[in-house]
């Protein structure tokens, strides 16, 4: 499973800020669980941190590091953008604005397989599966064709992360609303750990390669495509 | 100059159907204009029928076969287009409907270079520079990062004519709301005339094979390109 987010959060133009949209939630040998988060930059640390702030009491119902499927894990995070939702919406609706903190969360928990939610600003969530085997929220619409074209369930991890780095890249050249670092996690299955983790800081060498390699690559595609008889 | 445009129009998923958004007025040796219309149906049938009505008039003010200039061409259909406006407005505005019907105007007028506008549903307009040496409209964003990453002024018509098939292609698997037939012209500087034109209906033998070329394309590309070091 492949996890990646970019840093990029604005209010307009002349205000943007850069802030990681990648939350870990890790147990070696017990649990792998990412938090990537998309919207409402208030709303979206206010539910990590009501989950992460439960979590460390010692004793209460239900958390992130005892709750025993992905799908409750999901209830989890559902109940925290309630929360918050519940607690903002009046101060929000006077400025019309609406809720729209939004989640991908994906990992694995010991005697589950992996598995990937989509969880919506109203709390409710869909899960990946075979046929759709990937999910986007936030600014989607430019890197979606080179995933829709390239990944399937059995692409091997490297390529996929590739893959996931040139969507980012063509989302970063089409749109300002997205832009580094990104950040990147490859879990490989049942290995209950993260092995395989990246940052990609403006300018980091692999990253200008791969975009550089990438443009050089599809236009000589285009070179060889059979030339349209009119 | 390439102009193209698909067919699709839809009020819903379930509501949706199949129009030409392109219109080509040409008088060899002395002018070809194209114009690429988005948005609401009703409005831009109206604005081509007011403009091709006008012109077919015996005499009067200035028309899409009188206008000395692009630039007077875009003036044109814009004034069309308020005159639109003005009339359905008050009737659309109490179904909380915007009149939204936009276009891409091309071509070139004998005397003059090639130009090409953008004009925004409230007829105001923008013009292609080298810079920014195209213009999309309508569902935009998964066609743009390849014409960014491919597209230079100085790119042959036919590179250029596979990338903007490419685009469509990758527009129509990610997004319900593009649909075949493409239609699609290429127009060769002071030709005055239009000699390369081409309709691409579902199952387009040389589309598809287009499609699936550059498919298999990208993917030998992903193979080739650098192993991520973690």
């Amino acid at each position: 499973m492949i996890l990646a987010s970019d840093s990029r959060t604005h209010a307009g133009v002349d205000n943007f800020a850069s802030f990681c949209k990648m939350t870990l939630f890790e147990r070696a040998g017990d649990r792998v669980v990412v938090l990537l988060s998309s919207g409402d930059l208030a709303g979206t640390q206010a539910v990590i941190s009501v989950l992460t702030q439960r979590a460390a009491a010692p004793a209460g119902p239900l958390t992130i590091w005892t709750a025993r499927t992905m799908f409750d894990m999901a209830c989890l995070v559902g109940d925290a953008m309630r929360e918050i939702e519940r607690r903002d919406h009046p101060h929000l609706a006077k400025s019309n604005i609406a809720f729209n903190a939004s989640f991908i969360l994906g990992g694995q928990i010991r005697g589950e397989p992996m598995r990937l939610f989509r969880i919506y600003a109203e709390g409710n969530f869909i899960e990946a599966s075979v046929d759709t085997p990937y999910f986007q929220t936030g600014e989607a619409k430019y890197g979606k064709p080179i995933i829709d074209r390239v990944i399937t369930p059995d692409l091997p991890l490297g390529d996929a992360s590739k893959c996931v780095l040139v969507s980012f890249d063509s989302t970063m050249r089409s749109n300002l609303s997205v832009a580094m670092p990104i950040d990147l996690i490859a879990y490989e299955r049942d290995s209950l750990a993260v092995k395989m983790r990246r940052r990609f800081e403006q300018g980091d060498p692999y990253f200008s390669g791969l975009s550089k390699e990438w443009s050089e690559g599809v236009r000589t595609v285009f070179r060889q495509l059979p030339e349209l008889q009119w």
